[in-house]
């Protein structure tokens, strides 16, 4: 399927995207009868890639609760380049791009032993709590967070 | 592994356990790297033949929302017979057995499409709410449903 | 997110699509904290809409087996457009699309119990068996399920 | 429901069962609507633990798999104690009981991040190959791992 691609225009003012980066190893049960993992598990191997992002740079799934916030997905989407085994250990890659609209733009690398990669892919979030709906305006978490980025406080 | 327990002694005084049946056919991402299902996706199987159950016999999970009653498994335990694979239709089957005490006790039978035992097992549920904890007596709809047993109402 | 997008331009030689459909409840496992269906479950429904079109037209998993001849999917997407919730019966629709090159182009519509769009999305599948690796003709059996196709055989 | 138990009688000549522990986080999609760990994803903690025994014991799957060895589950057991939420990290304990016959007897204790008692409780495995079926008699990788047990050369 050649190479992974570019999911995410830059529409970024010249600010750099966040890079986080965690490893995950292979259960028995993530495996199909074919002794690959079955391509429906890799919504997971995506979310422990967001996870390892909100640790690295502060955007916990428990902040956006105390807020009372959802982030719920609306898109997500996967190529899939070569399979995955039992006990292998993989290192998911994790970039959110900036995006002024109000929105968590991330895109996704997963690598092999053999640091070739085996899946890349994107989700997009939206916000939304349960009074308004769909927020337009960022609260104040996440627009300290969108401060943070803008002075370079979270760069390379 | 001979064949399955009596896992409930009968404390019943002469009520019948009440039964209920419903099938499911095995899906390609429960079967492992063996061709066999993972012994993992039972508790998903045990959890089928109690909706079939509520279903059945007028005790859906919903009731228990409405009521802020939860019946959290405390103990559940599994007897693998023979291996389940891709594709093949398995009947299980979901006894409920009379008890004094305030719980839910369920056995199981998962038999594979030649009508042999694939798998057996029992579950055991205590009632808790929010407020009070473990609750010794039973809320109303609960107690409801045992007149009607007591009764004869649901015999076979 | 509007509408559900047209995933595949209409390759189609005048071929109509071929549609099959299912049903499937919403089981308990796979409701997250916020209750609503957590988005990493759609894999299996759309797994679910693939194995209901293999029964009604003839392209089961086993006649691949066989064959020797897998099918990975190499790319997956998924447009969010609405929660589904516990115990909710979902309808499946699933639309393969014809192609020239040797592809399998299924697209899919997730409908709630209310008929309004849960989910819509798409996965690519090529070909290819164990000595060869990719597949760029097709072996008879699928050659034979498209000629049927083509001699409008399986129209609506 | 009261204390731990203890699973297996030791029958053991003296021999001290064999001790390792691992730790996992609790994801987002294994926790239910209640905002509590579902009890089904249990058996894949119970798998860690095996995984972590086998890492540090020597006792690996993929030795299993090069000896065309199975072990599979032929009993399952939990007791639920306590629940477990959203991004807690457990403990996981696994002890692995001797035992004359050809088995593997492990039991479990799962400690939330308070160190109190989440889950206990065991699995029993028998050792089958294609050929013979279920074995008696130990193959020549499980005779050395128990002959080191027996030695003492796995020890506290």
């Amino acid at each position: 399927m050649g190479f992974p691609r570019v999911y995410f225009k830059e529409d970024n003012d010249g600010l750099p995207p966040l890079l986080a980066t965690c490893q995950r190893r292979v259960r028995f049960e993530e495996v199909d009868a074919l002794g690959m993992v079955w391509h429906g598990r890799y919504p997971s191997y995506f979310e422990d890639g967001r996870i390892a992002f909100g640790d690295t740079f502060g955007l916990q799934y428990l902040g956006f609760r105390d807020n009372k916030i959802m982030a719920p997905i609306v898109q997500m989407h996967f190529d899939y380049h070569a399979p995955l085994r039992f006990d292998e250990v993989m290192t998911i890659n994790t970039t959110l791009h900036w995006c002024e609209a109000l929105r968590l733009n991330y895109s996704y690398e997963i690598l092999g032993p053999d640091r070739a990669m085996a899946c890349s892919g994107y989700t997009v979030q939206l916000f939304t709590d349960e009074m308004v709906g769909l927020l337009l305006v960022a609260p104040q978490f996440i627009e300290d967070f969108r401060q943070r980025w803008r002075a370079g406080e979270m760069g390379p």
